[in-house]
């Protein structure tokens, strides 16, 4: 297959950028965009990146009504020298496709659209803010777009990138927080969409997220849907444990999202010699590890705060405060370490980040 | 709180209208709408009927990334002298509200959404087909339209009826259908989203849809998302099995839908003194009574079929062939009261018609 040439339209319109310590989160929107057209003669077709604006669908258009439609999350950060680098994009490609199979919604050419999203950057570049903590989230998303009420595949989908800027997940650096351990709401289930980046998943979550909140928690820690009993995520973020000197992250059971931060973290802590399993942990474990005093860090995982530290569980009443709520060491190395990397600050050995310009 | 009016602004336009006997399922829509906005200040606001067109949303509405939605389905049938009859209407806005409740979506006054669905509908009388089978499919459904990718409740929503005229769900009558027992997949489960009429649930449904294809299968059987081997729901319908001169349904676990046809079925079954119970049913205990040679009818129940007599289930490599592939006396007349009582040719005792004019 030839690469499709991608067509660009510029807006004749600047809007204003937000000041770099006054970034609302998700609110403000670049002023370009990425389309892309599927349908099932042509497949994807007609890449092209223009104004930023509303879309215009018909009421009857299947994304309203069976939720056929997938995401990703990515962020592009200034460095040195204004470059501008990406983390892993490939990654989020790989998974986009992956959550598209479940969805049966069909595959992008991965290699393709990076491409274009680099266009995409380069020429929105100065949206990229340049204080640290703060970047460009990017955005991907797919959507079912045939007007019609037949439960089955959408015959059409279109594939957009907007572009967001965002400002640090933590102003004034690492806080740990209170999470709550759900009992009673489920967030997937092995068979379900779990593994998959999918719409669905994340507004079945509010009602947990509410009662957290009400009972002082900022996340939710969610128990497997089977027996309420293994971890399986905090918020939308994987989870770690550090217990007697081991790292221990819930396996990928089917119900979990394979995090990009994750699996970077899992290479980083064996390549520094730190044991790291992934394996099934309950949260009875947990307790326990934890009256035995030999919980020593747990943290968050995910694009949107790379290390989230876990100061205190609820669990049933039962509280379990996490290393004195302080921040562990090992949680700051890691920020430190994938942070730096990002920024082009720490050598990337890895060959994690991919330059845009 | 003072009843809102209602706005009506009439399409200038008449769409030609499908021919009785060749109208295609949930494509065909009307040329009118109902529309009303939600936000957090004014409450559910602007209540109108409007010419049926698109929709214009921002690319980051938070319909597109979260899928906070939720939507009902209904249908209108043509009676004898021209009435306009809803089959226990109340029922799916009292739905609708618990699915909202699930979802984090603000209740609507379903009274006042009633009356106006009532006005839609004599505007569009002319769209509600008249042959036997047919009827006007109306699809009530709420989407999150803030512009934000914060994970969390929208704050501003809109709620749209659109109506489509559909055809007879089986042609030349009821035809039994070979089931695919679904061992893997998963739809829903307890503490999650199956118990809402809300998106994501049914894209969550097409792989397990497709596997059942290819394997000749009609539609899916679900199993419970914990032990894989309690009966839940076939497709989109509840359902129903005679043994040995009872009739049992599984109960409302949490992860079923709570059917409207299934409700009106065991009233019925109340009335006729045939015994009828709610409760858990495992595809083992059903495969024994196949074997004892005691499964007399199974059907599916839900608002497009009515009933959906099954003819087979194939479960794991094995068969279990039901009533010979015919269609079970219980299941005809539940079906022949059913749609007697929607078109109001059979005395409705219940009180479950609505006549809109
Ligand atoms: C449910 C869920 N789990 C985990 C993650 C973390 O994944 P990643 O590290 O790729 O951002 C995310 C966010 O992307 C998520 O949505
Ligand atoms: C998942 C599911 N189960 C069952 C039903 C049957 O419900 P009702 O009889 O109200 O149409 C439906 C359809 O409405 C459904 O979507």
């Amino acid at each position: 297959m030839t690469k499709q040439r991608l067509e660009i339209e510029k807006s004749n319109q600047q809007k204003p950028k937000p000041e770099s310590d006054q970034i609302p989160f998700g609110s403000v929107f670049t002023d370009h965009m990425f389309v892309m057209d599927y349908d099932s003669a042509k497949g994807w077709y007609d890449p092209r990146i223009v104004p930023y604006e509303p879309l215009t669908l018909d009421p009857a258009a299947m994304i309203f009504h069976y939720g056929q439609t997938v995401f990703e999350g990515l962020k592009a950060y200034r460095g040195e020298g204004d470059r501008i680098l990406l983390f892993r994009p490939e990654q989020n490609f790989a998974r986009l496709n992956r959550s598209s199979e479940r969805l049966s919604i069909p595959p992008i050419n991965e290699e393709e659209v990076m491409d274009h999203l680099r266009e995409l950057i380069s020429l929105e570049k100065d949206w990229v803010p340049e204080t640290k903590g703060t970047s460009l989230y990017i955005r991907p998303f797919i959507i079912a777009t045939e007007p019609n009420l037949a439960v089955a595949p959408s015959k059409t989908y279109k594939l957009m990138i907007i572009l967001s800027p965002v400002g640090s997940y933590f102003t004034g650096g690492l806080r740990p927080v209170t999470i709550n351990v759900e009992d009673q709401f489920t967030r997937a289930v092995k068979g379900g969409t779990g593994m998959a980046k999918t719409a669905g998943n994340y507004s079945a979550a509010y009602q947990a997220q509410a009662k957290a909140s009400q009972e002082g928690g900022a996340e939710v820690l969610w128990l497997d849907g089977v027996e309420k009993r293994f971890i399986e995520e905090v918020g939308s973020m994987n989870i770690f444990f550090k217990i007697n000197g081991e790292v221990i992250t819930p396996e990928l059971s089917g119900s979990i999202l394979k995090g990009i931060t994750r699996m970077s973290i899992i290479e980083l802590l064996q390549d520094w010699g730190i044991p790291v399993t992934e394996r099934k942990i309950s949260i009875d474990e947990l307790y326990q590890a934890y009256e035995e005093g030999i919980v020593e860090e747990v943290f968050g995982t995910g694009t949107a705060a790379v290390i989230s530290p876990v100061g205190e569980f609820n669990w049933l009443g039962k509280k379990m405060v996490i290393n004195n709520h302080q921040i562990g060491d090992l949680s700051q190395k890691l920020y430190d370490t994938i942070t730096g990397i990002q920024r082009g600050e720490v050598t990337d050995s890895y060959e994690w980040t991919v330059e845009v310009i």
